[in-house]
This record gives C-alpha cells, sequence and structure tokens, in this order.
C-alpha cells in the first residue's frame, strides 16, 4: 500500500482572546479534515496576539504547563475527534522557566511530548529573548499515526541544522508554526518573506525532504503578518500556498514512498562527511 | 573605505583539447577582468569535457599535481597580470591518490593552495566515486587580495553543513564551480536545474552570504549541461546569472560592510545552539 501523508498549513488573523482564537483554528482544522488532511498545523502561538512586539511582563501570566494548556486540550480532543495530527505551538510555563513550545497531538487525541524552540531570535518586533528560555529538549521528531514528524518552531526554520537534524533522526516532513511579519522600513530588513521561503526552499531540497510552514496574517499593533503559508515537496516545488491576506488552509498530499526513493537516489546521505563538520559543534565557549 | 568585491561567473561550452579551454577560459578572464571583477570563477573541471559521464581508466592519465597542473599554471599567470583572484577547478594527482580539487590562484599571481571535494557524487551520469577519493583537506576559506573566499566544489554545493562551515570560518562569499546537467528522463530526476539553485540561496539566506555558481553549458555526448550561473546577495536574490545556453560572464559587485551589518542584524550566528547539533557530527561508523 502506497505510503501517502496528506498535509494541511492554517492561515489567519488572531484576536488577543485565547477562546475565540481556538474556536477559529478548530473551524480550520475540521474544514481541513474535511478536505481529507492527515497532519494539520496551525500558526505560531495561536492563542493570543504575538506578544513579544514589546517586553512587558504582563504576558508570562498567559503561560500554562505544556499538558494543561487550554490550547493544547482542546486540540488534543479535536485532534482524537477528527483522526488527525496536530502540533499545538505555545507558551509554556515549566517550573520558573518558560518556553516556545510546540506540543504533538496525535490522532488518538493523545499527546506524544513537547518540542522546546530552540533558536530564540531578538530584535525590532520579535523580542523573544526577554520571554523565552532557548529550548532544553533538543530537536523532535514524532512518530505519530500519520507519519514521521519533524516540528521545529518559527526562528527554527532559518537553521539548516534543525533541518538537518530532524531530516537524520528520520522525519518523512518538517512542519514549522510561525508567527513573522514585515517591519517598518526604518528598522530591521523590511519585508522578509522572499527570504523566509528561500530558507526553507533550501531545506527541502538539501535534505530531499517536504517542508511545510503556516504563518499568522493580519496587523497587530503596526506589525503585519506575512502570511505566504506554503506546502513544498523535496524538491523544493511550492505544492500549495495561500497569500498575504489570504484566510484558509493549503492542502497537499505527499507520495512518502516516491519521497523516500528520490533521497536515497540523490545519495545526499550517503554522502555526508561528519567527521569535516566539526566547526558546527564547536562549543560557543571556545569562540 | 568601503569594502566591495565584484564577482564574474564564467560560462562556456567545452571542448576536449585543454589547450583551447584554457584559451577560452583566459579570454573569458581577461574580459571580465576588464569589467572590474576582482574574483573570477571558471566552471568545474574547465581542462577537458565531463568525463565522469563513463568509468573509464584512461582518464587517470588527464590528472596532474595541483602545483603543476598546466590550467594552474596559466590561470596563476594571468590572475599575476590582470590583479584578480581565480579559483582554478582541476583533476589533482596526489601519489596514489586522485582528487577533484580547487586551487586558489591570488591576484599577486601566488597559489595559495588546494581543497579538496569533500562530497563526492555517484549516479547515471556522474560516476565520481570511481575517479576521485573524498577530500582530505577539510573546508577552507581564502585569505585572497581580495576578499575573504571560501570555495566548494559542484557536489559540496548541496550540503548546509560546508556552506555553514565555510560561513563559520569567516567567508565574506561562497564560491561553487560546477559541472551539472539534466539527465534524460529515463534515469535520475531529470532536469535538475531549479533545485540545484534553491540549495544555494538556501545557503545564501541562513548563513546571510553571497553565493555564486558557474556551471557549464553544451553537449557532451549526450549529456547537456544547464548553465544558469548566477550570483546571488546575502538574501538569496539573483543579482547576475545566464541562461541555459548563453556564452560569457555573469558581474556583479558587493558592498561586504552592508552584508556584514545584514547578517549581525540578523543574529543566526548569535542564535547558534552548536551543543544541540552532536546528530550532524555521528561518526557513520556508529550508524
Amino acid at each position: 500500500m502506497a505510503r501517502t501523508i496528506t498535509l494541511a498549513v492554517l492561515q489567519t488573523a488572531l484576536s488577543d482572546d485565547m477562546d475565540a482564537n481556538i474556536a477559529r483554528i478548530s473551524d480550520l482544522v475540521r474544514d481541513a479534515a474535511g478536505k481529507g488532511a492527515d497532519v494539520i498545523l496551525p500558526s505560531e502561538l495561536f492563542a493570543g496576539h504575538y506578544f513579544c512586539k514589546t517586553q512587558d511582563e504582563k504576558h508570562f501570566a498567559k503561560a500554562y504547563p505544556w499538558k494543561t494548556h487550554p490550547a493544547v486540550a482542546a486540540m488534543a480532543k479535536l485532534a482524537g475527534e477528527l483522526g488527525v495530527v496536530i502540533p499545538v505551538s505555545i507558551f509554556e510555563k515549566a517550573g520558573p522557566h518558560y518556553y516556545n513550545s510546540a506540543v504533538m497531538a496525535d490522532a488518538d487525541g493523545s499527546l506524544l511530548g513537547v518540542y522546546r524552540k530552540s533558536h530564540i531570535p531578538d530584535g525590532p518586533g520579535y523580542q523573544e529573548k526577554y520571554y523565552f528560555r532557548p529550548g532544553d529538549t533538543g530537536f523532535k521528531v514524532w512518530d505519530t499515526k500519520k507519519g514521521r514528524i519533524g516540528v521545529g518552531v518559527c526562528w527554527d526554520q532559518w537553521f539548516p541544522e534543525a533541518a538537518r537534524a530532524m531530516a537524520l533522526m528520520g522525519a518523512d516532513v518538517l512542519l514549522y508554526p510561525t508567527a513573522i511579519g514585515a517591519e517598518p522600513p526604518e528598522v530591521g530588513e523590511g519585508d522578509t518573506a522572499a527570504r523566509w521561503r528561500r530558507a526553507m526552499l533550501g531545506h527541502a531540497v538539501s535534505n530531499c525532504i517536504p517542508v511545510a510552514a503556516a504563518n499568522r496574517i493580519g496587523t497587530e499593533q503596526d506589525q503585519t503578518f506575512y502570511g505566504t503559508s506554503f506546502i513544498c515537496d523535496e524538491a523544493g516545488e511550492i505544492l500549495a500556498d495561500l497569500g498575504r491576506t489570504e484566510e484558509g488552509a493549503a492542502i497537499a498530499a505527499i507520495d512518502l514512498d516516491h519521497v523516500d526513493r528520490a533521497r536515497a537516489a540523490w545519495g545526499f546521505f550517503r554522502d555526508r562527511r561528519p567527521e569535516l563538520y566539526g566547526a558546527l559543534v564547536k562549543p560557543q565557549s571556545e569562540g
């Protein structure tokens, strides 16, 4: 029997009302499941507005332990009901620590565990180092009922090491929930939508693996998120995507047996030279 | 004073006559230098036809020690005369070993050393594992009179580890001499030109570094090389390129101070987590 997986990425504007956002995402999940999606990816931190725009201690009250976050509870229930896999991006509280995390809800409604975002950005509009401790879980690949799925979170998507590590761990596909937008021209790099895609299409090609990213849209204060969520195949060809203001889901079916054969034939994993990659793991303390 | 570098990538069909090829490449180098290029990149193994199409022991006679290869001697002389840097791709003989190598000719005509291709492909049309021992030099970044330059060779260009290692070593730009073409549909992946670019545009974005690749064109036996040589900036935007059958040079000037500022502001190198990248250097013997 052919091994196929149908991916969906959800794209919507979000309010600052968690219950309303959970309801909105739930509607989109139901729609995508109705269209045959096996794995459904909402965007990053969908419980509310992207609060990392500024540094304000009041936002720490929005974090919950990963097992009891209301968004996790709602998505796990939905995942079990619909028989779909949902990676759930949340602001996690773990004792004195706070993480930007993704909780994996499997298609029977069980929770497989938590991944804590490894790479934390910091810059105008993205004050994440104030809120999130760099993740301590290492990269994770999840054996779900629908396939073996690697999930990175937003800033992770710019790092070839994260994609490679998940591919080496046997991921069938890589998923990235995201919250990224165009900066006002006076700060930062302006509109980064094209390079955002390029980085991930590069991961797809270099690892011969399909990649999907879900980004939010809408304007929160003066920060406009650029959407352009997509699913690409193992050659980096876009299979389905959404525009900068489009609400909804992009859905694509992937033949994982074809991807496996292509990955074998290309031979990247045959030809790697780990003994030459020492520079990549040199500890920061050694300069 | 602004730190700028002007790159040129050369694209031409090649005969199986080394003297004629050296003369042809020399003409293109002169033209590019006349247009202001500082660093001029010919394509891979330009001394002759791409002999790795098949396995034939007669081709080993085409290898020379790197210091005395006729192509190296000619390019070093030209580099000194024109005051330009030229990475010279050759089939190298080193005692009993044979490598696919790049020799760095600096702008005063001196030779800075040799890099031996780390990643060796093997597949229909690319029987390189028969000819070339995997390189033993590790990745190299060259302090030339025109800038700090990382050079990988062809198959290396698909490996994020190679690009990252050279970026970590302080490269200002990454260069890749190449010989790659479209396969007949009955073998391999067919036309790979789009994914070839995507892999390298990904390296550019992920390392915030300009990338240039020079590929050959023309048909040798039934193997057609697809050209599409290019120079892109640190955002992966194409600055200059050539078509699939176009002879000549693509040339672009790059403001290295701007690139340095962008790389600092993006913060990828600030946010890396080497302690989480262990999977990337796991020895092959450990599975």
